[in-house]
């Protein structure tokens, strides 16, 4: 299971991806559009996410089979995303949850 | 600028840090008393902290010379931390404040 992006909800994500992009030099966007994106900032994927549309969150990568192992442990449903991308969210110990996601092209991880 | 850490507020260090273990495995501790935690999980440093001691944060690394500049530039004091790094916090688009910090051996980074 390896670290993925950090997701944080935020009011306005045009603004949220400027804000990066002005304080880590080097930043660049990945994706972007006006409910969420996605910035690789100093080495880290840093997601932003409208209110409501995602909890901010912790996202650990692991293979297709390994989530569905997982899920079946916490006894959570496997949501599908926008981007084909498959997770779970686990409530974490603080305001983060912990996502673990499978990429569609990740046999094993 | 390289991202260094995630570090976010709990309610209780010890449990926040049996989560982490449990829920990924193969994380390890790098530090733990009963006022904060720093925990390597899946290549990523994640640290927890008591409500009211730091901001939840996303920190990245400079050396020395930079965080002086960066300090200066944002108008914001350098705080000296217990563990001897150097920092200074920026207000993010989100709930998660940007931590600029410099480690006592860090000449450049």
């Amino acid at each position: 299971m390896r670290f993925d992006h950090v997701a944080q909800e935020v009011p306005d994500i045009a603004e949220a991806v400027a804000w990066q992009m002005r304080t880590v030099p080097g930043s660049t966007v990945l994706y972007q559009d006006s409910t969420w994106a996605l910035v690789q900032s100093g080495g880290a994927k840093l997601a932003f996410v409208l209110p409501g549309q995602h909890p901010s969150h912790l996202a650990f990568r692991v293979g297709a089979a390994e989530l569905e192992r997982l899920a079946a442990e916490h006894g959570v449903e496997i949501a599908t995303h926008r981007d084909a991308t498959r997770s779970i969210y686990l409530q974490g110990p603080g305001s983060l949850a912990t996502e673990i996601i499978t990429y569609p092209d990740a046999d094993a991880d």
